[in-house]
């Protein structure tokens, strides 16, 4: 569907509630520049909320509880969805591309789980469907991606996307405290919802991993092929094992082009705790921010910095996303579709290359270190670095070790903490940031 | 000019030196994954370089000494402009754009001076004119600015985007050693050219500066309207000022918009030495990095970081372009055009509210600060916080001011020196990231 100059492009908004107000508010604020940046007026035709009565704020007139109907008007261009998960927005969509209604969602569960659909359904309309906001919130991240670093081989993505759990790893390296006492005290300043579940056990980053492992890799990734692991086991310790190691212990998105011995291609695509050491960029960033790191052959390394999250942030990337729509309907072009072409396998967890960092509470007793150093070697894992202490009657010992398979790290741990000189796992975690 | 799907996308290099070399190898590497992620072949069908003879390594065929008949020739689809300088260039591509030929270019001389008739021309033939490589490099920062950003109001741009000054000031912070010494260390190196004047004399990030500040504000601005100071007058002694306050000295583009008290607005351009405060995210960036940080009204803080020049990473950049103008052909759209449609007046520097540092050596008697801060006041500078530290018999006095107009500081600074009870002006410095 093309416009032409002048003729206005007609929005429909599902949802109102933090970013969809923004995404209002700014549209009538701002609507001179929006028009002239666009070239043509971008105007709300109708809303659609659950509870129409319970927003008087809003225009009544534009206010609407059947988004199912709103979706196929013949009023609408572009459908803006900020309701978020997966049905009854999924229908709604899929039904809106395929009147040919070009979509622009903040939607990361449903882009990580039906993007596949999704695009074929614009492609056969020739409509656009863009995402920005589902990624990272305000940070231009997902353009840069699938357009800036098109001509590009993006070899691996590291991100702290999720606000709420790096504001607690933030806050208990600050602090000392351990998990649940911090996690109490972000719901109590609002920087965890009331069900946290989403956040600290990594659904949310895992979304986003999928996402951006698509894009980057030119595959098709869901969440259900991310391996996953949250928050919730991070102790006390192990944060100030990382303190005494000179790293910092950030809950990442991680996306690598990894290669077998043969030279065949998978993607590794993971969200798990990582010790990083604290020259590195990621360890920086504190707070609800985030942050994406990029490595690519050509350009190098990359790092993308900004506000994940909150109302205003989020419309700033949704803005963005409806301008380049109404700019490809007033220029009659379109958006980039789906690349998946690349079509990679993904990389199970056990065979991921990854490195751990083990600290243990051992005996103090002559030949400690072997009986440990032996296990690695039993499991064909090569140690880069070994630190011993001795404290009273125990010692404690921390190993950092090279590259091995995941599995290969999880079986020689769980032989190690079998071991009777071993007292103790203090802190066991995969270490990234430094190969 | 569309193409459909399969036909090749049928690229003019003009110039073949660090960057052009790299382009040419990743489009002959990569062509299969170029090729999907296009919709069709990109391939160079035409190398203009000064004498063809020096160019054994490339393919003969291919090589011509006449630019001027490449880019028109009916064989070429895009033209990929690596040469720099703004004439002939400017001949060229303007012949090219009116053949019909879309343009990929890295020339900040040429985009800074004269982007409109560029653009204008673009805009007559309906083909694309892209220039990402201009700025910062590798990192994807103009398709943030004039995409991602497009809903948003960018209120302040800061940016690192010359890395041979970046390179000298991070050098003379680590070694304590002047300008002139450090600048002969970085020529040995590699890191400065033989005639490092554009570099350090900060015309190189002036035009990067108009770049920016055009596209963030959707305003003309060219380098001429860039006030423009270099590093030559930094010295040992700013540098260790600016240490004792926590601060980095850093030579930084910034474009700013600016409300007088009418509620008019302007922007400022200016490109000259700061000191930032250490916690800023700038202040971190050491080297021959680029990094750039933008304020938008709804967006907030964002940050941009990766390598600012290379062959490699800069072909990075000259690809993602590239691969966007074959996607457009394929797909019949348009790359963003020109957005002026602000216009907005840049303010002259003088009347540009500013901050400065200025540290004296001054008598070691009562009643200096005062005779020194009656001077601030009779120029109605606000102060914000002042040190003073005994020395034997002289004593040294540091002053950070509040915002004020950038005459009236100078002017204050030009009055103080002239005091008796001041021995001499140790360090003047504007001060950015900490308002």
């Amino acid at each position: 569907m093309s416009k032409k100059d002048g003729q206005p492009i007609r929005v429909a908004l599902l949802g109102c509630g933090t970013v969809g107000s923004e995404v209002a508010r700014l549209l009538t604020e701002q609507a001179g520049e929006l028009a002239a940046r666009a070239g043509a007026p971008v105007e709300i035709v109708g809303i659609a909320v659950r509870r129409p009565d319970k927003h008087p704020e809003l225009p009544q007139d534009l206010l609407t509880s059947d988004a199912a109907s709103l979706v196929v008007s013949e009023n609408v261009d572009v459908i803006v969805e900020l309701v978020g998960g997966i049905e009854p927005v999924r229908e709604w969509l899929l039904a809106g591309l395929k009147a040919g209604k070009s979509v622009v969602t903040a939607n990361k569960a449903l882009l990580a789980d039906h993007s596949a659909e999704l695009f074929e359904a614009a492609d056969a309309s020739g409509v656009d469907l863009y995402f920005e906001a589902s990624v990272a919130g305000a940070i231009p991240l997902l353009r840069p991606l699938r357009e800036s670093l098109a001509g590009d081989r993006i070899t691996r993505v590291m991100g702290i996307v999720n606000g709420t759990t790096n504001f607690i790893l933030s806050a208990m390296d600050e602090t000392g405290a351990g998990y649940s006492e911090t996690l109490d005290e972000a719901s109590r300043l609002g920087y965890a919802e009331a069900d946290p579940t989403a956040d600290v056990d990594g659904y949310d980053a895992a979304s986003k991993a999928a996402i951006l492992a698509s894009l980057s890799f030119h595959t098709r990734v869901t969440a259900s092929d991310v391996h996953r692991e949250g928050i919730a086991d991070v102790t006390a310790s192990d944060i100030s094992a990382a303190r005494l190691l000179g790293r910092a212990v950030k809950l990442l998105a991680i996306c690598e082009r990894v290669r077998d011995d043969n030279g065949v291609e998978s993607v590794s695509v993971r969200v798990h705790p990582v010790m990083i050491p604290l020259s590195h960029q990621l360890a920086r960033v504190n707070g609800a921010f985030n942050a994406v790191y990029v490595e690519a052959d050509a350009a190098g390394e990359l790092m993308f910095y900004g506000q994940g999250a909150g109302g205003a942030p989020t419309a700033s990337a949704v803005l963005g996303d409806l301008v380049a729509v109404a700019r490809n309907m007033v220029g009659g072009g379109r958006g980039p579709r789906e690349s998946a072409h690349a079509a990679l396998p993904v990389r199970p967890m056990g065979q991921t290359p990854t490195r751990y960092h083990v600290s243990l509470d051992v005996a103090d007793i002559a030949g400690v270190l072997a009986q440990v150093a032996q296990v690695f070697a039993d499991h064909g894992v090569s140690i880069a670095a070994v630190r011993q202490r001795d404290r009273h009657s125990t010692a404690s010992l921390v190993v950092i070790t090279h590259l091995a398979p995941d599995a290969a790290l999880q079986s020689t741990v769980d032989e190690i903490a079998k071991l009777d000189v071993v007292h103790e796992v203090v802190s066991v975690m995969r270490v990234e940031g430094e190969d």
